[in-house]
């Protein structure tokens, strides 16, 4: 890619923890001191903040953090998992009280993302699914999240609503679990502005070809942001990336270029036990790694060993430029 | 669901083999046998077929004899998989030549089944898809399969073009893998006569709810055929149906019911050493208990229960209508 | 089973939250509120502790409230995940202070079950294993464990070591992951005090048949405890039995009875949004169901049936017995 | 590993096919051109055959084609699947008439690998296990079994009997399915003379971390062969290694050095749709490179990473020694 842009959440220097070990394997910073030391992490320039989370000392103070830092926001996410409220769903709650409550959220995060001379925000709606059968209403589900989002999306047509699907995980099955029905909803919200995040350790967790769901996102005009990290295809376990994966992550490089991305590269991992920065600071690594290598190979050699159905030649290609 | 209708296919009664055992755990029948078998199943009313396969000996020849066994024809599907041509996609193929004669051969399949009083066909693109990473040009496999589609489509209209969506298998990727891929692709289509078939063991596979799946389906209108039969979820099993699940095939029952389908149910199932009919039968008679079940429960009950989030009562009720 | 005992855990009255969600889902209750709303579950009359947290306030005052309350203590287990210094592993630790830590803690464990008149403890090492591939050396991990246990049993042999194993969560993948690994586990330490807590939920996960594992650990003279719960095989979901399986969950009921065990039966589930003593409960019931479908059948019937290697006949019969 | 020696089976110049296209992507070839083929490929110095399929011709006329070929034959597999009659087993068919034949099989496989000069035979039992709950009894099905490999295993105590494991497939389980499980099996039977083959694909397929499973086969003396393929994790898709992972396979061969390893590498792979020569080939050169970079790396960096428990410095050795 011609000029790649890397970001991280400022969630890698937070309480990272587990349903076993609710107190974390390490305390969290304050934000401020978190900002700091993502400016630090060699290759990042962006940074992924959370609403409402990371603005409890004031909208002014974190813009003023993070110039000084000499960051540019990437995106900003809003929390629809942090608070019990959401238990039950967020856009999707059959309360109300709870919609209108996400909604204002989402809202804010729209102001919060533009004071911050970000285009874009993330929604990751983690709560809005089902654990059970027969626990909820699929099509009333749906359309009230939905209309939520049309709702969102309307206030401010240039900032980029960035929907973030997830197989599963807090719920047992989530309300937008694959790339194309993240590509369903944005249709039926009729906003233009509406996206989809793509997390590419979300993809694979669903079954999917990643390069395979970044064509189809951006043949729809809906590929607004990129989430790096890496796992085991069961999971999602937000590993450094290219700790499991090679080929696959070589061939969305590749695809990236194609389809001509020019947005964020933001690694969003968990680093339970490692130290946040190294793991960060790896990924980016790998990446440029990668890109050099297709620039090594080819992009014509690519496109023209895809005419041929047959995977080796190009596997051994790969191999030779990395194996020697 | 008021009339239910039951049909399965004529593979039941086929050379059922898998890779290690090609010449089959038992040998096939002729197809006027198998359509003489299958009328003599307990419940079955509909017979689905597979072109050219089964018409080997003259279309009157088929339709003569399944008019004589009293069955209705459900459906044919055409044979996209049975032939080492099509081992690089059928309508995907990178060949001109090869994707003519899918389109073709899918054209006869739709005049055959219009001869047999069916008024759909089923296409199970099996081989349309990719194994190896770097292996196809995504979008270009989308649009020629698309486009294959929308010119059978359109030669008949009356004629409603199934479209049934797999994860994997034989392929490592299906092209059309998930119910809202599936959805997507009619809608590019741009014809209204083009649907889903929708396999509920490939839902399973797929890691979807089965319900969710159908309501998606039936509220863009692309609810158009099922398929039953059950697993263990990694895999497209194709098992007698109860022998894993039974809450979520409730649950199916009853959104059958709610998206008012009033089409076949099918049973698909693989019985590679058990006896077919014995399959089929047991199949029919545990759907035909689940919906007695739906019944006693009750459609308002349970329409209540998802009003309040709670799984819990519902869950008592199904155990105490089952377990006593 | 003649006389079936069940219990649950304390922790079903616990913070329970997720990654997201650390401050949890509810507030957990103070242990002798736990102990006295446990007592109240229809169907329970055993409790399952966890050492050290459910002992802040001494091992008499919880003695004395588990007595009050009319219960039986099932089994105490090790909190070995709760504090992040058991990060990379308790038995297992490369670090020499934090294994004699994790072992002095499960002595302490010992003596506790043993003043609760408990006759085993409850060993699940979610901490034990590896996250990254090059991550540990196997085989050093292996030794180290098995020593540890190995000390551990020999202070009491009269009280039993239960080793659960599961795949995964919270380490991508852990030591002791399935019930065969366990069996091996339990062998190499030498000591015959050592067995297995098989939790049917970490069995589905591992992609076992649950009544298979059941039978290697009870053939081994390894099948110890039992934990109860359901999910849909992809992850430890903790959820109601009954709310995903029954025909599988029904073998269970025959395959304890065949193997005569005569242990708890513990409710090990996670309520995450649902109210604790109604998933419990509920549990329990479908248990009982369950057990009184058996007798319906009849073992006899049962193990006729699993003579002629054909399924659908006794299929058929649950059926009937449950859809009438 | 000083001297690797690569060997690949006869299969994949076999009828490939799948239960969609049972007469087979391609034609197979006469047992004696495969021969042929096979010592052409760069790499190959040996040869798996299987017992009898490959030598309907006579045990002489195969000798003499190895020879003449300059392959040596690293191991003969008894064919327990390509026959209707295994259906519900072989060495555990409750008919003692088809574990008669099984084991008389197995016996001629013996003598076919003596007289080949092989000092050794796989057991890849695919028929052993079960679909449906309630279908077979697992302890008989697992004493059964036993006592057929200890028989086999007697008679010829020097040749060594392998017995390689699988999830699942033809079965919907398997009874064998995990190295843990396999070691058991071994140790039942009462022989040092059965072991294991791993085949790294069935490993990934079951789950396991392939280098934790070769370090406990070798310790409990059980690694006798190796068989090499690369899959997505969910199925034996059998592809050209290195076309999805390379951190795992490096880990591997770091590992096969660690516990000397000095048996066959034999590429198993399945070239539905690729040329065979080609597909083992690249695995081999892949292999190669692999192990090249073990030792551009240096075990010794290796054994000291792993003693700090933090994965991230090592990746980043091996990420500059592939991507620069």
């Amino acid at each position: 890619m011609s000029e790649m842009k890397f970001a991280t959440g400022t969630w890698i220097y937070g309480t990272v923890g587990d349903r076993y070990l609710l107190s974390g394997y390490r305390e969290g910073l304050p934000v401020l001191e978190r900002i700091k030391k993502m400016a630090g992490i060699k290759g990042i320039s962006g940074i992924e903040m959370i609403y409402s989370a990371d603005f409890d000392g004031g909208l002014d103070e974190v813009v003023e953090a993070v110039h000084s830092a000499g960051l540019e926001c990437s995106i900003v996410g809003v929390d629809l998992t942090g608070d019990p409220k959401w238990k039950y769903g967020s856009y999707s709650s059959k309360d109300p009280k709870i919609r209108r409550e996400a909604v204002e959220l989402t809202k804010e995060t729209v102001e919060a993302a533009a004071a911050l001379g970000s285009e874009r925000i993330n929604i990751w709606p983690g709560e809005d699914g089902h654990d059970y059968p027969f626990q909820v209403d699929y099509s009333e589900s749906w359309s009230l999240f939905r209309n939520c989002v049309s709702e969102v999306a309307s206030c401010r047509p240039e900032v980029k609503i960035c929907i973030e699907y997830k197989l599963r995980e807090p719920r047992v099955l989530s309300l937008v679990d694959t790339a194309a029905k993240a590509v369903i909803m944005c249709q039926e919200t009729g906003m233009e502005n509406v996206g989809v995040t793509i997390d590419v350790g979300h993809s694979l967790q669903a079954g999917e070809n990643i390069s395979e769901s970044i064509e189809m996102l951006a043949r729809t005009g809906r590929l607004f942001h990129v989430h790096l990290n890496d796992n085991y295809r069961g999971w999602d376990d937000d590993m450094a990336l290219g700790s499991v994966h090679l080929v696959e992550f070589l061939e969305m490089m590749y695809t990236l270029r194609k389809v001509e991305y020019a947005g964020w590269l933001s690694v969003d991992v968990y680093p339970y036990r490692e130290d946040p920065a190294a793991v960060v600071a790896e990924s980016i690594e790998f990446v440029n790694g990668l890109d050099a290598l297709v620039d090594r190979i080819g992009m014509d050699t690519i496109d023209a060993a895809l005419q041929n159905d047959d995977p080796i030649p190009l596997l051994s290609l790969i191999r030779e430029a990395t194996l020697g």
